[in-house]
């Protein structure tokens, strides 16, 4: 069983804090093996991945070989059902659609002072996606950081996906197919970061790298970031549900378990202004853990991490959510966009009981990479702004130079800049000559 | 002399390659120093901050007196002489008029299928901005990461500064005032950015750090990036200029002199299409090295980092400086933007004669908080965006979820998460009762 917390008594604040402060996720530390096969990749490149391979992959790539050939992405890609296919292409279709709308506008203006201003935006030249192998090889992850990188306008985007024994997700392929990947090597784990940021005799280079992995991918990560861009380190998956007591038991308690199956760390929240309402949803966890494939994961981040608060109203339950700043955030009430405008701080908001979360994991269309471990409070989910940089741009017109140029001149000197100062004064002295 | 290439000659590619992996910065490992000092502030919060800030800026603060109090803010404020406060202001008005302009907007549609989507944009509730102390504490740099975060709409920004001996800039709180900053601290160093991620008795905790600083306050935002998110780590500034022979080479050498008198670091290139002029402006920046009053430290980043060099045509000088990716790019020809189109990777175009870099280093409008060593291919300037987050929202109609949500259970199934499955499946059944 979960913690229960009523805000109406008095150790709240405290049961509250500890919920907050709860640690979920032992990172071994694995910096200094991660150091040494960056090093390795970068001084012997494909020898390394290769021998890399062999060991952590138990698998023997062929000099020449790291990359799939079109005719094996062929061969897999026809080894998918036909419902599959739809279905990542459904997903494709509103996940392009939703992400095509979030591309930002260039500008360029003349301000009263004749100074022409603006900035432009510029697709990453090429990136590179990482997608882990076995169990967590998610093919809707795919789906998620290519197709807002591809609408982004990057012109090269490559993927890296151990295939550990040779096992290849034929819907990893097929979903990156779909969306439009140019490249795709069957490398993995640190050694693939290595050979993103670094380049090797068979794999150029990028210059932003994103996707998921496990403790040496996101060690490898945090240690090119600067070489190259990266995206956010996530944390296990977390959901919070505020729910009113319209709602059916199961729907929520189900919700709850869609992020208690992805593993033992995840965490799922109720918060409810109705006890009974969340007694009724606890039983359906204990009833629906009994008989779900993942139960025995979903059970065990139910009883560590996960939580049924009651609250004295739907503002206060706004009010402490903003404190979780949660990863996904349902608003199973009756005027969900209302409450939503009291949310400052969540990743996803899903509005009414007609939107479970996983809606959002597949086929929604906003992206399901978001910020985990309370990082929503300064970060945003994944999106084609990610894969794009802005150039500002000005222009001074003689004119603007000498309404502004004085003000330059006087702050340059005020910070012992001459050098910025006489840049200016030289021009002004041309302008009067 | 800085090292002078020719694109034509048959080194060139060496050449230019070494000037592109050039390591232009000692940074001291200073690690396990910066992991000591935010383990004891901490552990110790207050105490902590007062008995390193007496080691390191030789400055005895009386508990309860880190922050400056209004008064004191009152009388530095007032000591600032006209002229600067003038230039103060007239560039917060240019800055603070750009950044408004970048503020995203909020969107929320109805799609096809009877999906509602949208995303909105909210403000991080706290910011900290750290400012150097001693001869690089720049009051231009308060306005430019303060003013981004008040036009986001951040609630409480607060500034550290140390003040060595007890020393402080009035210029620097008058540009806190100017940009509305409402709390100032007197701590510095790694200590001021534990203080800020993680809270003391007398400084609340933040959630985003922005603001440049030494090797210490670097390895200290790296260290608590994830707890709070942080702005880049900037490197030394660099210029890259393109210009042809229709120049002055005073306006050119003091531009690219404007970079190297920041630190031996600094890189200052100049590309041109006339080896003469190319000669002129570094005959011109021999001239200026012996008469400014930085000439020295100007003088071996020219040296050590400078370039002059001489392309074929204007097209080949774009290219390259894209591969660069400079911080800054001025482009000094007839018709710099139409050149600009040409440009990818930059952080700011200067464009024309009568733009000096110097001037968006103070007035233009534009951020000058940019991103350095080559990391323009990835990453932009700092802007409101640094201090906002996006939610996305969608909210499914019952027709909706009967659309697209069989995808989303065939999706769920492939991935072997059932109760994503599960939690589409009996909100399907039940719209179907």
């Amino acid at each position: 069983m979960p913690v229960f917390l009523d805000t109406t008594e008095s150790d709240f604040e405290i049961e509250f804090a500890r919920l907050l402060s709860a640690k979920r996720e032992d990172s071994p530390d694995v910096d200094d093996t991660v150091a040494a096969i960056i090093a390795d990749v970068r001084a012997r490149g494909d020898a390394a991945l290769i021998e890399l391979t062999a060991k952590f992959d138990r698998l023997e790539l062929a000099p020449g070989a790291l990359a799939f050939t079109p005719e094996e992405i062929d061969a897999h890609c026809a080894a998918v059902p036909d419902a599959e296919r739809a279905a990542l292409e459904k997903a494709a279709e509103r996940i392009r659609a939703y992400h095509v709308r979030q591309m930002p506008e260039n500008a360029l203006w003349t301000d009263p002072d004749g100074a022409t201003l603006g900035w432009r935006w510029t697709p990453v030249s090429a990136a590179g996606l990482y997608v882990p192998g076995g169990l967590a090889s998610y093919p809707s992850s795919v789906l998620m950081n290519a197709i807002p990188a591809k609408v982004a306008g990057v012109e090269r985007l490559c993927i890296c996906v151990p295939t550990p024994d040779g096992v290849v997700n034929p819907l990893v392929l097929l979903a990156a197919r779909i969306a439009g990947v140019d490249e795709i090597y069957r490398i993995g784990g640190a050694q693939a970061i290595a050979a993103l940021a670094y380049g090797t005799e068979s794999v150029a280079p990028v210059d932003k790298i994103t996707g998921p992995g496990n403790a040496f991918v996101a060690a490898a990560k945090r240690r090119v970031f600067g070489k190259v861009g990266i995206d956010m380190i996530a944390g296990p998956s977390e959901i919070l549900v505020i729910a009113d007591s319209d709602n059916d038991p199961e729907f929520i308690a189900l919700d709850l378990m869609s992020q208690a199956e992805h593993d033992e760390s995840a965490q799922s929240i109720l918060i409810t202004d109705n006890a009974e309402f969340g007694q009724a949803v606890a039983a359906e966890v204990e009833r629906q853990l009994e008989v779900l494939e993942r139960g025995a994961i979903a059970g065990a981040s139910w009883r560590d991490f996960g939580a049924v608060i009651v609250a004295r109203d739907l503002d206060e339950a706004a009010a402490l959510s903003d404190r979780v700043a949660p990863e996904h955030l349902e608003l199973c009430v009756a005027d969900p966009l209302a409450l939503s405008e009291k949310i400052h701080h969540a990743g996803a908001i899903f509005l009414g009981q007609w939107t479970p979360e996983a809606i959002g994991d597949y086929v929604g269309g906003p992206n399901h990479v978001l910020p985990t471990a309370r990082s929503a409070r300064f970060s945003s989910g994944l999106s084609a702004l990610d894969f794009l940089k802005r150039t500002t741009l000005a222009q001074m017109s003689p004119q603007a130079l000498r309404a502004i140029g004085p003000a330059a001149e006087v702050l340059a000197s005020s910070e012992s800049l001459q050098a910025h100062g006489l840049s200016v004064t030289a021009r002004l002295r041309k302008l009067n000559e």
